[in-house]
């Protein structure tokens, strides 16, 4: 097949992944216009899903109460969190920006139907977990998209999902998989924000990648491919 | 912030979201380039982990004698499957294509530390499964990555992980995340293939989108948003 992605196409994408972040501090506070946000959903919702089964739902929250009830469910799990440290660990912990709920204007919800009738169960009977990773492609889609918009997104884990449940009026048998805060931002930083603040160092690929079999090393397995190719 | 993303770059990756597929049956066989390959695994390691974990592990696996094994255990499952269904739902089953194994000249399986020593347990306390969540972004940039370069992914979920766990020799402890399949194509498909088979419909995205509570409607919503603005 002749490439149907020019050299600037294929350029753009990979931008896009290299300058992504998990954004915390930056948000402008600036709005964002209905039709943007409904592109970066239309993004997530073109998402792979198991047997075509788009079990994903997404709750946009713009009300600053319900973005308060929010923060304020962070709060709590934050100083939960902190006391899983030692002392100098937990100082450095706390010192972390860990999310911009009450700076970006919009959070969105992100849920899941766990087993959901649209697909017919089809690839779900092995690994039914698949329906809950289709929920994070399309989480990661939106990312994207946000980004090349000029959005930035965060990621909020540090929050009790049932009490996501109960403020957005989620069903029982509906998964919470995520709250993510949106929005315009002053700027990208220009490393992850866990990097620059040396929570976590950034591991070499060549680390996470294996041949054959886990833990299989490359310069073994070169010769391995050339004997069978 | 100007926007850093031109016209033509954010069309790029909107044109890669919607011209990805879950490829099964185009695989060309031409082999992948090892610096093609690099680069495809380096846009999956530059995805979003909680508290910069990077719990992904990715195997490469050219073997054809692998391969077989693989396809092997996905025919099994698959019978399997097919039992689920009555007997005209079991023919139009039967009757997809549902796996490249052999057909794609590398499988990639994707594995996840589900209580990883990086990151120091941030993020992870009230959610611990956003170490799966972060392998399952590193998937999703992966296969946008490979759309751009023109190579066709295709993630086979009816195969039971054990016996991947097995064959590739991933330790117990470790999460057997998705088995992809990896390749040039004679053509990338213009619909999904589960919608062509007629097997799902695509959701319009307003079924998906839900504004301040789950089910809450745009219509009522709106004018509760410019209320607050």
């Amino acid at each position: 097949m002749t490439p149907d992605f020019s050299a600037a196409e294929r350029a753009a994408l990979y931008r896009a992944i290299a300058l992504r972040r998990d954004v915390r501090a930056e948000f402008s506070g600036d709005p964002v216009p209905d039709e943007v946000l409904e592109r970066i959903l239309d993004a997530a919702h073109h998402a792979p899903s198991v047997g075509l089964s788009q079990p994903w739902r997404f709750i946009v929250v713009r009300s600053l109460e319900t973005r308060r009830s929010v923060h304020d469910a962070f709060r709590r799990a934050n100083a939960e969190a902190a006391t899983d440290y030692d002392a100098q660990t937990a100082s450095q912990y706390e010192a972390l920006r860990l999310q911009g709920i009450l700076d970006a204007p919009v959070g969105i919800c992100v849920t899941c139907d766990d087993d959901p009738q649209r697909g017919n169960g089809l690839g779900r009977r092995t690994m039914p977990e698949t329906a809950r990773y289709s929920t994070v492609c399309a989480i990661q889609n939106l990312w994207l998209a946000a980004r090349v918009e000029g959005l930035g997104v965060g990621w909020v884990s540090i929050v009790e999902p049932d009490e996501l449940r109960t403020l957005l009026e989620i069903p029982k048998d509906v998964a919470v998989v995520a709250y993510l805060c949106v929005g315009y931002v002053t700027h990208f930083a220009p490393v992850a924000d866990l990097e620059r603040d040396r929570w976590e160092t950034r591991a070499p690929l060549t680390d996470v990648v294996d041949y054959e079999r886990y833990g299989g090393r490359a310069v073994t397995v070169s010769s391995a491919i050339n004997e069978k190719a």
